[in-house]
């Protein structure tokens, strides 16, 4: 490949049809509309692109449809795990043969695995793929790559030529870069972090394969060069605003679905994702709209709520009132007070 | 289906042929052999199996296989989890085809879920599902399902019958059975954790899916059968020695490794797992097989190794000086010391 | 010391006065109670006991009472847990002289240390203790203490004569068992998670030091009686009955404040607990109080409450309602809405 | 008080004398070269003071020399934790006579709290303190204080005045900050992350309570007005080197064993910390020293040892072959190959 990979990387979503099939027109239209927003580069198949919801015939497709959007107008760092190492390479080379630039595999989930063991794997992958390979480290999800292997693998594998790390630790980050770059200058660090950019970029990271760039690509872009051009406490304001988004996605929601909804109001239908939803669940994802449209309102990506938008005190604040009350009637039923089913 | 699910469901392993393909015969010589040594069913794809380093044929034809073997001798209970639920319904209907009497279904992994998001899972899966459904928790590698969860699915979904437990926490397993049993008296409960399975069984359990049960079946049963019996305290007394097996199988590797080393020693070719291992791991199952084979030969179902037994001591001995001598000729060749790669 | 200690040792509660200072005349009251329903030994100053929140002066106090109200009828295992080493052979000493037979020592806390200075605290207290030490596992709220460390300190220091373990882990019983008895045979294993005291005695522990046995001391003996006699299943039963009032007072208080709750229905003033409570946890507690009364009359040892008891259908029943409804209302005041304070 | 708590508050360490005792006129020498070397406060009583292993009147009379040393010059910020509530507003009523600015409160530990019992016990604090409180978040240790529970303080109780946020979390730390500066605009946050001070400023963060600037104190000072003056990137190149010494000191060592090491090489007599060691981890300690001195000349602020020093690479580089060839030593005497004691 020409180049380290730098920038925004937009993990992409993938927008269903009502039978629950990838909508390839919507999903080429998203893409191209991300492309066109600023962002660097795409990638397909990360967690937010709920990769382990699909198979292993939807992954590929997808993989092709974004290097065909992208017509390498922008890079293509296309998610490759699969069930073992053999299923792994032979995605490699299919992703080789699309025009992706470089793979990133995520570490060995549901075992967790040793050191020893992360290791051996990223090694046997990196020693038969015929294309670049990055680490892709979130230990909330997988097993954990830890300094010392990610050394290791940087030291021993010449394909390996990058890493994505999902902490959102910036010690983790510093202590990687110190250990890493002085035996390999050309090693990519991307965060997954997205709300602290910024000061990862300011500790040496290369930039984001962010979530959040789903929903607002033009901010995560500004802040991208905001801070390359040293304007840090600009781009830390815009953080401020970023994170208040974030966390509206993030915390009362499961990841990604939060993002889904976001992304959906800047005008492309994403149908439901695979994961069922309770009743309360919707209701809450109803709650979610209203919040979403005004902060990104505020940001001037889309029109407030014709409602109105109450003042807003702090990023931790959501709507708890129809959660508890959903509650409420939960418990009542259960002691057979009162009976709302059927 | 005829009768609730009880006894020792073996989890069991699936053999590799050289080049890491199943090796049916070999697999089919395996189960026909568990169902002779008296074990009361047969678990494919479970986490013993690595049902995760499969691909979605591989685990078809497994089961497809195990029905095939079982030919209603014993229950097959088959592994169902896919990537989505409508793969999961796809092999629930085709797993009833081939005669499994019942589908255990983990809990989604990658994601940790909320119970929520859990109950909703199960209840869209249960509510189509051809075929009688068991809850598998085991929240070392997936969604943890709490006990409300558990209650309301029981009293919510007729499908869901039973549920596998894998996390060894006795007083888990109690609660479950205080809020199930009452509401559901049919409903199965089975422990993943092979050396508490008495106490589990005292409290109310009705038998467990033990991975130890692929190395020692006999042994398996026989703690069954005494604890059924009332001999609760002949039972421990093979509990302990089924513990030093255990954990010399489970401590010093990533999982199922050191099960698949020890089902090996009684016969059979299992080949190498599809988990790469580095130079040291090797080093080590070999130390394993020795001790392995001290202890099964305690047990009576191999010979002594011709080098003679140290006498253990209790059971957290293994042997570190390989080991340790091991980490300092890494810790060496680091520094640039000594060199003994190629 | 002769014999060994073995059977029910109650990590007693302390009662406060209404101005927070310890009750001495109802602690005595209390402790004589205990010894009269029957339980095998007292255990001032354990984390039931909130030996964290009394100064020095107070934990010498009730150590100093403890064992004068047993005055050599039952024997006190004195918690002998100081800042620092110097101090707790200061009060290892002052505790053998007011005639306590053995002191218990938890782990280091606050700071989470390695096995090895865990090892090292230990060694260096056992030393020059001139009073028999018992080792206090307690991993949710102090350093853990692993197998390989319980070995090294049973083969190296014949001061350290058992240990309670508070992990309710029976693997991790048996484990420490198969580690230690081929050493030490005449080492005491205590258990001090109540609900599983017959599982853990059938695996070969020695007693329990059970936070229930505050309540229903004369339930905790029955089952360790039951157990002896080798009547597990009469215990198991009882054990169901143990849990719903263990888990009523655990799950939804801060510990130990549903067991001060427990005890005072047996007809003692415990005062207010020295943590501070909100309105919701006083209107949580009151709530609590029922649940308990018409457990405990079930139990046989209080009457039933004037209002009667609801119908209940498992260990995870709880009164919520007034919960949500309280959140409803903390929700509401935050927004601004409505305004209840003052 | 006059004025917001800013910029680098030491958490001082505390010398110990041959017998254990607190050595007064080292502490006052050391307190003095730190106010000398251009600390902005003191912070006695923190975790890196050792506050649990001190006794309550040790405590007192660290906190009184210290007001003596600084006498004006600098605030100090005072550890006023004690067992309970009562004792707690004691400290404060001494620590006020004693002349210090405020008092710092780690939250609850040893029992875990829930976040109403956190706010309850803040609360209560608060209101009865005739001094400035700010509160101390340290989950590795002590119950957490999560973003409501601060904001909910912050609203309610004007005594108490900022943070102390240990976790290094940058995310947690924009939370905070978005939760409380529009509530309460004089609201102090301090992280006590050595390693991140700039990126937390840049969040918003008022300064820190950095363990290594008991070590180099011109180093954090200095990382502290090139932040201020805007300088991040010449700021981020000194957090590089204060990582790798950070790391040293951290991750080998029981906190704060290593910083006391590092203290001891700028000239004055730590003695020996109050936690036993055994053998190995005092031969660790040699090694550190070695280390220490070559990163700490690196910074310029001692000599070199006279051996030299190896280049370094990263860091995550460790001395490990002493501590593995003790190891196998320790693995070979288990075996009872060897005896070395006594």
């Amino acid at each position: 490949m020409a180049g380290k990979l730098q920038g925004i990387f937009t993990p992409t979503l993938v927008p269903l049809d009502a039978r629950g099939e990838i909508n390839e027109s919507e999903l080429r239209r998203f893409l191209a509309w991300l492309i066109e927003k600023g962002v660097h580069g795409l990638y397909p198949n990360g967690s937010t692109g709920e990769f382990t919801r699909l198979s292993l015939e939807e992954r590929r497709r997808i993989v092709k449809i974004s290097c065909e959007v992208a017509q390498g107008k922008v890079p293509v760092l296309a998610g490759a795990a699969e069930a073992n190492v053999r299923d792994t390479l032979a995605a490699c080379e299919a992703y080789a043969g699309y025009g992706a630039v470089a793979v990133a595999i995520v570490s060995p989930f549901y075992y967790r695995l040793s050191p020893d063991s992360v290791y051996a794997y990223f090694a046997e992958i990196a020693k038969h793929s015929p294309i670049d390979v990055t680490l892709y480290n979130i230990p909330m999800f997988a097993s954990p790559i830890d300094v010392r292997t990610i050394q290791r693998l940087a030291a021993d594998c010449p394909r390996i030529i990058g890493i994505k790390d999902s902490t959102g630790d910036l010690s983790f980050m510093m202590r990687m870069i110190a250990a890493v770059r002085p035996i390999r200058p050309d090693f990519t660090f991307l965060t997954g972090w997205d709300v602290v950019l910024t000061p990862m970029m300011l500790a040496g990271c290369d930039g984001g394969t962010n979530a959040s760039s789903n929903v607002v690509p033009e901010l995560m872009r500004q802040v991208y060069d905001l801070t390359k051009a040293g304007h840090y406490q600009q781009a830390m304001q815009l953080h401020t605003r970023i994170l208040e988004l974030f966390d509206a996605m993030l915390l009362p929601f499961e990841f990604p679905d939060g993002f889904r909804c976001g992304a959906a109001m800047r005008g492309f239908d994403f149908g439901r994702g695979r994961q069922p939803m309770t009743a309360a669940q919707q209701v809450d994802r109803a709650a979610l709209e209203k919040v979403l449209r005004c902060i990104l309102s505020d940001c001037g990506v889309v029109d407030p709520p014709a409602s109105g938008c109450a003042p807003r005190g702090g990023s931790v604040q959501q709507d708890r009132i129809a959660q508890l009350a959903l509650e409420i009637v939960g418990e009542l039923e259960q002691r057979g007070v009162i009976c709302t089913k059927r």
